[in-house]
């Protein structure tokens, strides 16, 4: 292990036996003594283990800034699990809800809803415009039937972080209830529940808070958890049932996964120990700009604007050069000790490189002087992609 | 750590640090190689982890015994989703279902059915009698609309073991298709596909395999899986879409628990060293046979007869002593370093105290040592039952 300088006051140890870092939007780098917590059989019944999800609940809330008006409530299984569970226990059947879709996670939840069978519009911004309050206030004053908007906070899909703000206030000022998927954001980006007021938001163990994988967690409203009786689909994504059997017992209803319980605990300390969601977003930014501006310079070109952009994921197209192929340089980065990701973009190649997790600038530094390596070693003369993705790029000017 | 004799060719090292053993079904004690599998993050996407998961896959229908002809579908979550999601794709929306219950399990799998707005009807056989062959053909006999019967293999609520052998060849002679929630007993108690030909079955990482919780999984008939699009009332637990794409891409629709499953193939390994199926039931067995006669010496009464006790957890009957209270009893057994496990019956206290996970006969011996010391802690004349409950089990015998 090498450890590097630190940064925020928390040193980062690159990872054990010359394992990869994992340039990708969680599963991600994660610290080593989070893994370590994992090294202990927790009695799932037991008293000690009921603390654990005790104190796992109140942190929560606390960085969602929910006071007593929230509740969290953890839930088996992975960050979609958790949507559809927030979908099913909020949307009364006889709601109706407005997506707001401008990526693969926006798409999900609207195919969520149709096995739901809850009745829902869209708008659809393509692959990297955001939702505008304007538009969603103009859609909720032409249908009144439509209870409920739910919107990705950041869409990990291009990377976009969604006007949040506008949005809840066009919902907000139109009496509807906003259910927000801030998977890929919850704990870097501000998303305060006094402010915002919404009904419930989820995320999961292994985004920002630095986890590993195997539950997610919806924070929410207690009057809209009381009153979720009776509307889910599911028993096991029945959230409130979830809620009224862990208050009662202290207990999850289910088998936890109780190893990543007990790695999240300590992510969480390690969360507060870098200053809680500012210095975790102060980190996340500054790798998002040492990765931008190094790639940027050796001509790749990202698909947002800097305005757009979250400090969570950036998407970059892929070159025109016919010598570029994704699975080499996959496996050219690979072998320099860095898995990165594919693009989603439905119209032009692209690929995807995530600034969260146990990474900093320096090691930012490292994935692009890797990029240079892997440019050269494909023989690709520039890293500038075709002209048309630079007009998909300049409609989103518009 | 201290090694104590090895069994069946693997030594079994005590929990580390002083950690109580689980003597609970799951979450258990797991070795702390297949902990220790856990302190690598693995890119979910990347084909090392693709490789995991066909190696998981491949494995399991090798101990389903399932050959060519039924394939495994991992699914994150619990093992209460894995059953959810097993109901919910393969018995159609026109289906009906017989389920057969004797406990907590079947009565959850009832219940998930009500979600779902799956017809059925209920063999209710209480706290602890097994469900017959007989009894099944006559009620499939009597009502030609069902479609499915489903059993719970070990219903742990009580520790029996159901004949399943019996209740297949019932269903298989009328033509309905079996499901059957293996969930605590698959990979200890022989259950063999070929020969029982059912439609479906469950279990999850974290029982006998010896795994971690994070994932349940589905061994299921290869065109029965084919024929489940459709049916499911949830994306998250829909089983055909998550094996077309497995199928297509390698790769878990939805992040997985990457850690839990990197443990589960260190599970496998020991699983296999161990012996397979056979090797890990005669060490549960050595288990059982263990502490029942030690606890039995101290005057404990099982509720069930040795005929129909798994190997898997045995139920016993709290003394009527009025100096024994189960809070203290637990805490007790676990200062001497072994957590024991609430009983889960409808009508007489009692406790449990499961066979399954990292332990040995030496580790039960010293289980009833702890509970003889606690049982003289708590100043209790006799471990026996109150003769109410000791006419509850003659009952059974009826
Ligand atoms: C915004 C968003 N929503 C939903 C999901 C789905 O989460 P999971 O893959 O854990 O099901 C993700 C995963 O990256 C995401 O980024
Ligand atoms: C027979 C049986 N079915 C279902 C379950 C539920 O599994 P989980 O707690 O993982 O949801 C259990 C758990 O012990 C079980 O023993």
């Amino acid at each position: 292990m090498t450890a590097v300088e630190p940064l925020s006051g928390i040193p980062l140890p690159a990872p054990a036996g010359g394992e990869p870092y994992l340039l990708t939007p969680g599963p991600l780098t994660t610290a080593r003594s989070t893994k370590e917590a994992m090294l202990v059989d927790w009695g799932s019944w037991d008293g000690e283990f009921r603390a654990l999800t005790a104190e796992l609940r109140r942190r929560l809330v606390e960085i969602a800034g929910g006071g007593d008006a929230y509740d969290c409530v953890p839930l088996q299984g992975s960050g979609s699990y958790a949507v559809e569970a927030m979908l099913g226990s909020f949307v009364p059947r006889d709601g109706k809800v407005l997506v707001l879709m401008n990526g693969a996670y926006g798409q999900r939840i609207t195919r969520t809803l149709g096995y739901l069978g809850r009745a829902h519009v869209t708008l659809d911004k393509g692959d990297y415009l955001p939702p505008r309050g304007h538009e969603v206030g103009a859609m909720l004053d032409a249908d009144p039937a439509i209870t409920h908007v739910v919107v990705v906070h950041c869409e990990t899909s291009s990377g976009i972080l969604n006007p949040i703000e506008e949005i809840a206030a066009a919902t907000a000022a139109r009496g509807r209830k906003l259910l927000i998927d801030s998977m890929s954001a919850f704990g870097a980006a501000p998303l305060d529940a006094a402010t915002l007021g919404y009904e419930a938001m989820v995320s999961s163990a292994n985004k920002c808070i630095e986890g590993v994988p195997g539950f997610g967690f919806v924070v929410a409203r207690k009057d809209s958890l009381a009153a979720a009786k009776g509307n889910s689909h599911s028993l096991s994504l029945d959230l409130h049932d979830q809620w009224a059997v862990m208050n009662k017992t202290g207990q999850w209803r289910f088998t936890p996964p109780t190893h990543a319980v007990a790695a999240f605990l300590e992510a969480l300390r390690l969360h507060a120990l870098e200053g809680g969601q500012p210095g975790r977003l102060a980190r996340y930014t500054r790798n998002r700009d040492t990765v931008v501006a190094g790639m940027r310079a050796l001509g790749f070109e990202t698909l947002l604007g800097d305005r757009l952009m979250s400090p969570i994921i950036v998407t970059f197209f892929a070159p025109a050069d016919p010598a570029f192929r994704f699975d080499r340089f996959y496996a050219l980065m690979k072998d320099q000790g860095f898995i990165i990701y594919p693009g989603k973009l439905t119209v032009v190649d692209s690929f995807r490189i995530g600034c969260i997790g146990q990474l900093d600038e320096h090691v930012m530094r490292r994935v692009v002087a890797a990029a240079d390596q892997a440019l050269a070693a494909m023989g690709v003369a520039t890293a500038a992609p075709p002209s048309s993705a630079l007009d998909e790029r300049k409609l989103q000017a518009a």
